[in-house]
């Protein structure tokens, strides 16, 4: 066997692994990804022990739903592929985690859900969720309500679902614990798993952004301003798109995804975003509750948001 | 029942989470917490498994404790609420966790320090002992030392005792490993608990910042100035002071809390911060061991911090 | 027994720590390390129990090798003491724990391949295996790697066996994954131990940084630039000459330590640094593969670095 033979000049290595030892090289490519380079074992485990055989991701087969369309935002709205407007009617279930443990996830909730006239449904992961039950299990449960509302012709938003200042990592609660690095992870494997996919049609980055700790006061979470919490969401925006980019990014404001003052002036830098808000009632209300001054406030609070 | 309607403008949406299926809605506040927003769950908890009801942390009852001056810093000294100079004499005593597993964590040991005419007790909290306990059994021992110490009428330090470098996060030793976000976690947690509680008067943000990893050279716990940890103090303080306007934040230099230097020129630019300094005996001693001598080196070394 | 007395200007403290009670101070020095400051504890451990008595690491004893030159980049060559050049010819086995796992790992390995004619083995250590093994574990196979190298006058190649984005701390399989601060406290530890050991010759600093994931796109493990991710390594190569100014750091570029287009013009800062490329045959290959071809190509691709 001919050995390796490392060319040098001016401290350069090249170093030439013999596939027979090497610790990095790889004999086949891994199914469900795209094609390209894959330096790590794909070889099947022949036990959970064998860390370098442990399985790449899979992207999931669209191929295995029925025909929907894709949603995609246009100016002010959602529209079709065939260019029809579009309005998400959605209800946010519970966690999938908390729905197994108590034996309430499965088809019927969803129909349920569609029997109200609901066209969307919202998964709230949470971070700590999420780590308990771990991405395998996670997917297998995404899947399931990919089908179920593929079944039923509706929509899936992920929510990514914390509450607090990703900026600093302080949190609300302990369910919402979360770091800007295992967000990213997070927004990665959905975009890779789901790139495919009409149904996962929202990704909801982080559900109530907020730096004041249960009413404490501002800034008991540590600082965080809506242009440095705009950089942050549109680093999650770029990643992706790398790998999805029909996907539509949701992104919130502070004070528990209420306040979006500052979108008017200083929007999301980046095309295809949609903005949620969370109306609690104890946030505003008019002093006679009439259909007329509500939506006066609302066009005070908000409107400048949907010209 | 009506269900949820979404209103939708540029891509807005309008969540209106029905409460019977929302994960994050909440019905009423959490005892003991001060009034204001709270997303997360309240009720008790069935069982350990509901992570989604792990209970709020709570305040301290400062009312059960007997009536104790807060001490505050005023120009170069302490005082007491009726303006009288204070002077803490302490002693530091060991990690809660350790006299703990030796049996030593008792009232005796507080009464036994109180006798040596001390009026103050160190608490030194290891982030490793910390993470090993977890802050439900450590907020335990601290609300035994603060009943211990006020009712012998003293104060406690809560004393974040690291060694290292904080803002690359290389450490001393195993038992010094934390993180900013740990950190700040910690004080954020002391802060809120006993910001009624005037025994709890001293909060040592880091115990002894270094760069020198047990002498083996300047910046072998990577690099830190006086600039950049002076500016991570100040976060910490103001993290602080968001709960606990009354606390002393105490703040230490390098080699190991005892280069102070910079100070002169370069303040923490907060108010009521005091200043720590571990003058061990092998870090400078005058050629004469004379009492003269000692002053005069101490006047050198510190004394433009007390002007 | 005579207390404690704090001195106290402008808020500031002295605390004299009882050695009695103290948590932080320290009867003598532990072996193995430089003489310095050590507020640690040293005594032996009574049980694993005893945090505050946890060893701290020792230095490889380079007395019980048998002698060998230090190998030094000088210009474009590595040159052994006594100014003669040298040349790295290696092979990359597996992970230690991997092998140790397989049963492999033993000197027979390494006198195996010193049959082959190479006088470097390279130690790929991935991030996930170090973690699994522990340091101590770790540093006994090294040591043991050392001694079976320097018995057959053959070279150490410490590789940090990761792939991926350490800047956004995003990888490309699970066992890659780890961060700024356990790659900084792996080189530190690396460092210190061997500091006086020549048969450990190279520190790899990062096997193969890529922001591509597997071949799903440009930054689809988030943003980096050379400029960035050369910053960051002269990062780690200052904290490795803080304890070792005779190791040789080696560095890579991006898309799996291919691309060093860009050090012609911005090369590493530093001295005595040595560069890695990974050409696996897919990267780039002459339309005819004369052996003419393969140096035209070489020189083009990499001849400027080599002037």
């Amino acid at each position: 066997m001919k050995i390796p033979f490392p060319w040098l000049t001016r401290g350069l290595f090249v170093l030439l692994l013999p596939l027979l030892l090497s610790s990095c090289a790889s004999t086949r490519s891994t199914d469900g990804l795209a094609p390209g380079q894959n330096h790590g074992f794909t070889a099947s485990q022949a036990s959970a022990k064998e860390w370098w055989n442990t399985p790449y991701p899979k992207v999931f087969d669209a191929s295995s739903l029925k025909p929907q369309s894709f949603i995609a935002v246009k100016g002010n709205s959602f529209v079709t592929e065939d260019g029809k407007s579009f309005i998400f009617r959605g209800v946010s279930i519970a966690d999938p985690g908390k729905l197994s443990m108590e034996k309430r996830w499965n088809k019927g909730l969803f129909e349920e859900v569609h029997r109200w006239g609901a066209n969307t449904i919202r998964l709230p992961i949470h971070p700590l969720s999420w780590r308990k039950h771990g991405s395998e299990w996670f997917f297998a449960r995404i899947d399931e309500a990919a089908r179920w509302a593929n079944a039923l012709d509706m929509y899936l938003i992920i929510d990514w679902h914390s509450m607090g200042n990703l900026e600093t990592e302080m949190y609300q609660h302990v369910m919402y614990e979360t770091t800007q690095r295992e967000t990213a992870d997070f927004w990665r494997r959905i975009a890779h798993r789901y790139r495919d996919v009409p149904t996962v049609a929202v990704y909801e980055i982080f559900n109530e952004p907020t730096h004041d700790y249960i009413g404490t006061g501002a800034y008991s979470l540590g600082k965080s301003t809506w242009e440095s919490w705009r950089n942050m969401l549109e680093t999650y925006i770029d990643l992706i798109y790398v790998y999805n980019k029909k996907a539509i990014p949701l992104v919130a404001g502070h004070n528990w995804a209420y306040d979006l003052t500052q979108v008017g002036h200083a929007p999301v830098r980046r095309q295809g975003v949609a903005y949620a808000i969370h109306p609690y009632p104890q946030k505003a209300r008019p002093a006679d509750p009439s259909r007329e001054s509500f939506f006066a406030m609302w066009e005070k609070d908000l409107g400048f948001c949907c010209g």
